[in-house]
């Protein structure tokens, strides 16, 4: 199969394009290099310093005798380059990972929030006119996240939802309530998408992930330069990543707020698996799908927990710091999400242990040195002032 | 009370801006002039010749010795203009129509996408940013559209719905399907100004209006020079400002398909008096309110035959053809749209009569010989091909 991997030289799509690649599928990657200015923008970077693509597409090929190919440019700002990429190269799936992936980074301003949504909105209906205009029977695999529900008082399901009112019924998309310009951005990407198939018929996947961690993959594994970027400062580093880096820099693991709330996890090694079988399963023509895409829900104080438990066994002795939530969210909440749909197609979920943190922890333990402790605690806050009115 | 009028040169904004004018308000209105040139592009132009807007604000200084302020800029392009806006005016109320107004506009193809969601999405966002530095405590009044509903199969209520699920209940956003990217604009403003209320406390009130129609306010004729905009190009106009013109112009009226399309409709003049009440009795700090704007449903049939039996009593033979629907959508539907908060607030609904259809018949006979029937048949579809999947 030939798949498109947009956003090829990130965290989650640099992974994706081995393991596709590795699976014997023609792959190539899209990439504008933003994130790597966005990382040095806020004066961040990754664990390990990140090989360029062209270098770590040579060793790919160097280590599997495999060829991913590249093209790069901006899918939001460069319309053309988007129509030759798709005319050229006649893609039967994609796998839209090009978006700006923060929400800290969306909310340091306005020029933030909106360059954010300039790039994913903008970038996204530049890709459905590709597709509608070079391959229209082509199937869309496109990472939404699981913050575009929020935290409803209801079970989430799996982006529509039957609804009953006055004596009727329709299956209705889920409604969103998300909780950053990052995540609202991905709520208008799903509204975007889903009209562009009810009305081309284009097929698309909306995949609606939790937080992913997680260092390595079976690919990464294969040479130390085909690693992935390992984000843990404030701003594009999730949540267990960053605490398991706290956990070996012997600083305390920073929860925000109470630690009540509660989200969707998956490990690095389960997106891989998921964006795979969301792929190799595409749904009929012209239908929107929604998987939700995640493995485990816990409370993020639960997750420090986790960390710190592990952490002992390593001899670290990890300190669990409350500080103030930089975020406006809620702190308890009712949280049941469904993800049945990756599960039916044979998920079969990594979970989180103690024994995985541990694996984590010993790998950035032999970064341990380069650890920038600088980066971790939060500057962006959702409101500057003390917060004078309830958020409702 | 400073109220700021963005899009002030509009079909709407205009009238909106001398009617609070003529209430005694202190009225500012900014615009970029972009509808002018949109207009142009698409080769159509106002049935009578649409002075600038400073001569307008000049004739209406004479007329009635009162004065509004104006402000030439761009919104979306320009944020250094809004904020200077915002901090200058220092605005309790912000009447917001600063948008590209037309679904076909938005479905000529991927420039005219990409651009109606940029300057709708992004301006937006500008303004809500203007807000939150400059005047917090201001009263955001932004034009929706009753079209960011689409047409599900149960009631639609205002904004937000009661969902009830597996036992539990919420009030959650009313879920959206729009049937546009113009549409889809809207429905990504109303998520980014919920999410600014809830995190910002800013208060806003989403007026999802129906589809307008009407060419006369008691301020525009005050003076001939004081018209608004009146549209009836197939990409500007409105379905019932576009049956008179051609019932006046002798050519038959044309129903997009079957014609059982419902809408939510509402008459020029109720506009200025739902959005004066909206201003009038603001929500509480931090509340996103949502009213549904419009007085009556039809179907686009039943507006044909309308304006076809008051045209009967006038002299013209009207007939009505009903031609291949440029747009995707159901042609025969439930709807049911609840409008109830408006009427609580005071609306008192002008219906449309036979009597009013020929009032505007009248009006629009003036400038007969002004028609360009070559601006009327829809050239935007919405799908080249024909269709091959079913819309779902």
């Amino acid at each position: 199969m030939r798949v498109l991997i947009l956003g090829g030289d990130g965290y989650l799509g640099w992974p994706t394009a081995m393991h596709f690649s590795q699976l014997g599928h023609d792959v190539m990657v899209v990439d504008n290099l933003a994130k790597r200015q966005w990382e040095a923008e806020v004066d961040g970077a990754p664990l390990e310093p990140l090989p360029t693509l062209r270098h770590r597409l040579r060793v790919w090929n160097e280590v599997t005798s495999k060829e991913i190919a590249v093209a790069i440019g901006d899918i939001a700002d460069n319309h053309r380059f988007v129509y030759r990429v798709f005319e050229e190269f006649q893609p039967e799936a994609v796998v839209h990972y090009a978006e700006q992936p923060s929400a800290p980074y969306s909310m340091i301003g306005r020029d933030h929030a909106v360059d954010t949504q300039r790039n994913n909105v903008l970038g996204t209906l530049n890709v459905l006119h590709a597709m509608k205009r070079h391959t229209p029977d082509a199937h869309l695999v496109k990472l939404g996240t699981m913050g575009e529900y929020g935290t409803p008082n209801i079970d989430i399901e799996e982006g529509f939802i039957e609804v009953e009112h006055n004596g009727r019924s329709d299956r209705l998309p889920f409604p969103k309530a998300p909780g950053s310009f990052y995540h609202l951005s991905k709520v208008h990407d799903s509204h975007n998408i889903h009209f562009a198939c009810r009305i081309w018929g284009l097929s698309a996947t909306d995949l609606n992930q939790g937080v992913v961690y997680g260092i390595a993959t079976n690919e990464t594994e294969l040479h130390p330069e085909l690693r992935t970027a390992f984000h843990y400062d404030a701003v594009f580093g999730t949540a267990l990543n960053r605490f398991c880096v706290q956990a070996v820099a012997g600083t305390p693991l920073t929860v925000y707020g109470a630690g009540g709330q509660k989200r969707g996890f998956l490990n690095l090694r389960d997106t891989l698996q998921c964006v795979r079988l969301a792929t190799e399963n595409p749904p009929d023509p012209g239908d929107f799908r929604v998987f939700n895409q995640f493995t485990e829900v816990f409370s993020v104080g639960e997750l420090a927990e986790t960390v710190q438990q592990a952490a002992a066994k390593l001899g670290y002795d990890a300190q669990i710091d409350h500080i103030e939530n930089p975020r406006i969210e809620a702190e308890e909440h009712y949280y049941n999400p469904r993800n049945d749909a990756l599960l039916a197609l044979g998920l079969e979920p990594r979970l989180l242990s103690e024994e995985l943190v541990e694996t984590m922890l010993l790998k950035i333990a032999e970064s341990a040195d380069k650890i920038d402790h600088a980066t971790i605690l939060p500057r962006v806050r959702w409101r500057e002032d003390a917060p004078t009115r309830a958020a409702s």
